[in-house]
């Protein structure tokens, strides 16, 4: 699996997803294409899905937000027959790479909260018709709808087969959405979880598995009703939506990137990534007239969508750079306009929507299994959006003065009120409450500085930033840094990295992450599963996987 | 590492720890024999530790609730000049299966829970006093207690290398600790732990590494200070204390093992372990006099650590038994006659701390890796306190009626006031709570029918159990889970039930057995760490771990 795993498509590549857009209504069929796996080797067969499939989806749930702001209710279901999703497909998991596997994981993970969290946030509520056997996967997608039909037809179920078909757990947030999200009693969540042909008709209701079950019959009608009285409840949305056009970017032979407002060089002796970004040259626009006639092309927009994508491009393909150096350079206070004219007009649609991607984009980099460091030097711009990657950042480097003799303004950074509440992370709490845990106050003095430039003595002071150097120390204190970082097992890194990044109060998304992935991932490696006997590699085989019957 | 591991020991039998008494303050020495290691291969230099000096310090906090309820402050400290604690053992850990050494761990975890709490359950607090290098485990032990207290000498240091050094993680808590109890800055934490060498002086106060540095000169004082203090703001307990006299245990050839009131029996083809309780046979003792003149015989008492002892013989010594059932006879009306005393009499010490106990054995439940399912039969107890058990299950079965002529009568389960607040889980919640966490209207019909016998039936349609059969469909429903659950990965079931247990909200417990130690245990499996070239192999060896450098 070598090929670059490439993160942007659009409905007119799509090969296993069609979207009908009807009023407010829109329905996403799933209809995979066996011969269109991302890799050679496997047939997605059964609407089995892989990374591509997934990509797509992620696609489709995102243009839902921007394109179509008119759409108030989702139907996810099945173009097939009679099946509705087989869950991931299995020989490409047997045969992925315990990395790729990883993040894969991952960015299903980051998909399903997508499309959970646009009810409350977007007026957009997904709603899953399951019609035919529900697996796996298939299942924890309908897991992450606000609301699962399945019809009643005796052979129609919905399972979690993994453990006893795979020795692997539900790896997309099965096992916390069961309990933390549907509540299902723990004892039939044991149950459920051990029959591999799942739970179907009245039953599923009682367990809490499905909101309602509905016979064949009545099954299209149900569906079309419940989603025609959840779109008459979300509040109507002025459209038109704005197209997500293709992004401008080129790859180089050496591991660059470039975009528009961001740059991705790769040190891979180094095993280092630097992703530059560069603030708005131009004002922001007017008004939110002007906003959406700038659409996609919208610094905040743009540099929000390069970013993201080079996040999972470095996530996805390039393994060997463990560490990420964030830098910035531009105008602050450009940078800031920008941002105030989304913060004063967040009853715009569009405004809004940019924010909550903004919120998507750092999460991302929060769930980053890399080193991430933030390195504000002379002409940096991170101040306010940009300002919350220092805090995403493991750690921050500022600089102190002027560096050599050079004409770049002294660093500063700036906070606003986009530091203060809109961008959670996963544990529910601002990064600056995350970081502030043991001294709230601090939090407080913050905010009492509001779109003031702080200096690297100032920023340090306040606990901002984790180091301030002058340009005497600055080369040889960030080359210590990336060599020591060099030297450490990369897993014990992302071991440790996922337990300091999210201190306090958990969410179920921080369950998923932090609890459900990490069970996973050490399943993963298990031979009982992994190995050349495991279940995994044996499946599909006749034979069923041979396991060591050592607890731990 | 085939011997058997005894838990049991006293402090007669000691050879790493003492402990000296003076009025309301204990003062804990560690001074770890070299030579002293539970198995061969290793020397227990530095005050460094295995599972067999662990299994004293848990024995010496135990002993200190129930024979000295007179202390108020204990002293942690090194009984070696030059260092504190070099943390647990490398060389152990090392040579340790996989299955060793995630056990060690969480019953490292557990002790460290156990005198964590018990300032504030018990009044007893913990105060370290740190001189000398307190490095890894030995940190971690420091992090557990109330107060923490460094000498400023220049040499005295806190760390935590495991990253650095071994490629693991801290195990024993660290990680979850410095973010979630002692609110280190992330970016401060990530520095500390990164740094071989760890942090001395002020700058271990400024970080929140520690509560105070003392010069050397005034270290002794300080602590006897510190101790003073505290000892003189915990409320007084009327001694004396009763002695924890050993076990009435025996060994069978067949991995059987008979207590006073619990029996192992183990079928090793089935992977099967059978844990059965007898309920009392004679009336409670009158009143709390009668309680401390029956001390450690008390049935309540006797029945938690003998209950405790099992649980840690199959933990740590039967790997291979995948399941537990536990099962119950005797006459749930005199169990409860016994229970009430106590719960009657919490003011009164020794009441309370054997409902402590019961609290920590039940818990030491929840995080036992293996399949648990309660079977009520005919003849059983399992009411209040005990029916904690059944709750604590992965499942429950529960007979209905009389069974093949038997002259037994029809099980019933029955409620009090224990199992609505007494005995939370590592989450928090009761474990009724926790079962309906989805409908919490049920809680409150099961403390309606407070003290009533409920029958099978009954137990069913509230929810209590998880499946009730009569005597025609019992055996075969048995057998077929547990041939069913032989049948499946242990690791993969140990995934599961590690996500289906523990629903709800996440405390620090539940944040170090979910999520540091699942990630802990993926990094015990990796290469980077446990393979013939891994740091921990190699430690020790003058080469460094060679990794695989891809990020996962």
């Amino acid at each position: 699996m070598t090929k670059r795993i490439d993160f942007q498509t659009d409905p007119s590549r799509y090969r296993h997803w069609r979207v009908a857009y009807a009023g407010g209504v829109a329905t996403l069929f799933m209809n995979v294409d066996e011969k269109g796996g991302l890799f050679e080797g496997y047939e997605l067969k059964l609407n089995s899905y892989d990374l591509g499939v997934d990509i797509e989806l992620a696609d489709a749930v995102q243009r839902m937000r921007f394109e179509h702001p008119e759409v108030k209710a989702v139907v996810l279901r099945s173009g097939k027959d009679n099946v509705f999703c087989a869950g991931a497909n299995i020989r490409m998991l047997a045969g992925a790479s315990h990395a790729h596997k990883v993040n894969f994981c991952k960015f299903t993970n980051e998909t399903r909260n997508t499309f959970e969290a646009a009810g409350a946030e977007s007026g957009q509520h997904y709603i899953c018709a399951v019609k035919g056997a529900c697996a796996g996967g298939g299942y924890e997608m309908a897991l992450a709808c606000d609301h699962i039909i399945l019809a009643d037809d005796g052979s129609s179920s919905v399972a979690l087969p993994e453990v006893p078909l795979l020795a692997v757990l539900p790896g997309t947030g099965g096992l916390t959405r069961v309990t933390d999200k549907r509540k299902v009693r723990r004892d039939l969540a044991d149950v459920f979880c051990t029959v591999e042909e799942g739970v179907k008709g009245k039953r599923a209701a009682e367990w809490r598995l499905v909101d309602e079950v509905v016979p064949r019959s009545k099954f299209d009608e149900t569906v079309a009703d419940r989603a025609k009285s959840i779109a008459a409840r979300a509040p109507a949305k002025t459209g038109p939506g704005i197209a997500l056009t293709p992004l401008a970017r080129t790859f180089g032979d050496d591991g660059s990137v470039t975009y528009s407002t961001v740059e991705v060089s790769i040190d891979r002796k180094l095993g280092v990534a630097a992703v530059s970004i560069s603030g708005p040259m131009e004002p922001p626009p007017a008004d939110t007239g002007a906003l959406h006639f700038e659409g996609a092309q919208t610094w905040m927009l743009r540099c929000a969508r390069e970013l993201d994508d080079a996040i999972l491009h470095l996530r996805n393909n390039e393994f060997e750079t463990g560490v990420i150096k964030f830098h910035s350079q531009g105008d602050p206070a450009l940078l800031l306009a920008h941002e105030r004219l989304l913060l004063e007009n967040q009853e715009n649609w569009l405004a809004k929507e940019i924010l909550l991607y903004w919120k998507r984009v750092l999460k991302r980099i929060d769930l980053t299994s890399r080193s991430l460091v933030a390195l504000a030097e002379p002409g940096s711009c991170f101040a306010g959006t940009l300002a919350e990657i220092m805090f995403a950042a493991d750690r921050s480097y500022m600089a102190e003065g002027r560096f050599g003799g050079g004409n770049r303004p002294e660093a500063a950074i700036a906070l606003t009120e986009a530091n203060f509440g809109l961008y959670p992370m996963p544990n529910g709490l601002t990064r600056l409450q995350t970081r502030f845990l043991g001294e709230p106050g601090k939090v407080e003095l913050a905010k009492a500085v509001l779109g003031t430039a702080l200096g690297a003595k100032k920023a340090h002071s306040m606990g901002l930033v984790t180091f301030a150097f002058d340009d005497v120390d600055w080369d040889d204190e960030i080359r210590v840094f990336i060599e020591e970082r060099a030297s450490f097992s990369p897993d014990a890194m992302t071991g440790m990295e996922a337990n300091l990044r999210f201190a306090g109060p958990e969410t179920m998304e921080s369950k998923i992450f932090g609890r459900l992935t990490a069970w996973q991932n050490w399943i993963f490696q298990r031979p009982n599963a992994a190995g050349e006997k495991g279940a995994l590699k044996r499946y599909g085989s006749g034979l069923r996987g041979e396991y060591d019957m050592r607890r731990v």
